[in-house]
């Protein structure tokens, strides 16, 4: 019972695992260990590719600092992301679809009131976005955060400029009619950060690193699952190809070009600006 | 056709590979993708648990350093390494099985004469090694490279112990009836490296990190492919349970207990000494 080969060693591993306390650990690691050897075992993997394997992983994880998440971006363009997401968002009818959470999310932004300015010099296309929260059959919800943030018009975030303010990024609290609105400009769209492993490991499969514009949303209120997902800007050329596979269709926003007059909050408008209104909702805890 | 779920992500993401240049990486990591997302939906993995994978494969990257490699040590205690070792050497009748290389080969080793003590002063129970190297069909082989390398009395490696000299590791060439021999010390079992990330997945599942008794062999000629195997310590207490899975029947040894006399080259041995005689088969290139 000491020979183990190619065809017993699986069992045999799955059964070193038999004694671990906690079933759910249990459950995933054996998972993974028969997951793991089926894989190795369809593509027969050589020793060299083994150890190819290795030294990847091994920069992935050496390439990770407190602004860099390189096996997260791994994650995202194997498309696990978006399956954990999926798995774990199963959205009823009425609820907004959910989408990847984003390595430039830094936590609870700066609150700011209806209709507040969050691109200051910034230069781009001028936006107004304006939008509603409720409940899945459609009771608006006063009170919900909806956190905002998006890149600049060449398509990155403050966190990578270095900036000491916040910019493109801002706190909205919902209104009695669950509304919430903000100016800004048009987001850019841009490359996942690919000067690293998985940068090579795209570059190997002719893969471009490009994911479509888009405004990040992470929205939660009481009694509500806390909803992360984007906004799409139409006719993005990289929609069809996001490099981390967060596009979905009911994601992709209606935007309306608008010639001056005043913007929905009252104020006066540029001769052109883009309007975008969106409606959310949130999925009841259960 | 932008909406991915559960459903349909898998195939789009292996359709993303499809313009990948060479083919076996293609197939690869096409194969890669289908058993990560199978993995994924099978456990119905959490987000929580995504991202302690994240930091668990972040931290195994960050525990390597030019003698320390975390991920080699997790695809060790995963199965994975013996596996590709089986995959990579399906021996014909009369040839050696292998076994993993393990952590502790610093690549070649100063050439000994046969008989040659490589243990020193080291405390232990005294020991002669001897074996031949044959093609399957019998023949010996002369000329062969035998390099040699196990733990001490305590368990250590000499590259754990921060020798200057090498110490319980050396090459020995084999003579024209395809013979070699040497001196040394009956070598301990030990725990594989375990103040890590793979010690905290050992300890949480209640494996312990422990390999039983071993020489390790790695044995070359030309026309044929290099060996890398182990010897084991018969009545080992670890033999079961090897941490990393290397042990197989045919590998371990048969040791005489001796008293005095002489060695097999003729010198004189101590009161008890210990015999090893194996003889190894290696496989002809095709």
């Amino acid at each position: 019972m000491l020979s183990f080969d190619e065809h017993n060693l699986t069992d045999e591993v799955v059964n070193r695992f038999a004694g671990c306390p906690d079933d759910r650990l249990k459950q995933v690691i054996q998972a993974l260990v028969r997951h793991a050897h089926a894989f190795v075992k369809e593509v027969e993997l050589t020793e060299q590719e083994w150890f190819a394997a290795i030294q990847f992983l091994t920069r992935t994880g050496q390439m990770c600092d407190d602004k860099r998440q390189e096996f997260i971006l791994l994650s995202d363009v194997l498309g696990i992301s978006m399956l954990v997401d999926a798995i774990n968002h199963r959205m009823p009818d009425g609820a907004t679809e959910s989408t990847v959470l984003g390595p430039f999310y830094l936590g609870e932004h700066r609150v700011t009131p209806f209709g507040g300015d969050i691109a200051g010099d910034e230069p781009g296309e001028r936006l107004f976005v304006e939008g509603t929260v409720s409940s899945p059959g459609g009771a608006p919800i006063a009170g919900a955060t909806v956190d905002i943030w998006h890149s600049d018009d060449d398509g990155f975030y403050d966190a990578q400029k270095g900036l000491e303010e916040p910019s493109l990024r801002a706190r909205f609290i919902t209104d009695e009619k669950g509304r919430f609105g903000f100016r800004s400009i048009v987001p850019s769209s841009y490359p996942i950060p690919h000067d690293g492993p998985v940068g090579e490991l795209l570059e190997a499969t002719k893969r471009h690193p490009m994911r479509p514009a888009h405004i990040h949303f992470k929205i939660a209120a009481p009694g509500h699952e806390t909803l992360v997902t984007h906004l799409f800007i139409p006719g993005d050329p990289w929609l069809e190809s996001d490099a981390v596979f967060g596009v979905k269709e009911s994601l992709i926003a209606t935007l309306t070009t608008r010639q001056g007059g005043s913007y929905p909050d009252g104020s006066a408008a540029p001769d052109t600006w883009t309007h975008l209104a969106h409606d959310f909702g949130l999925k009841p805890t259960a």
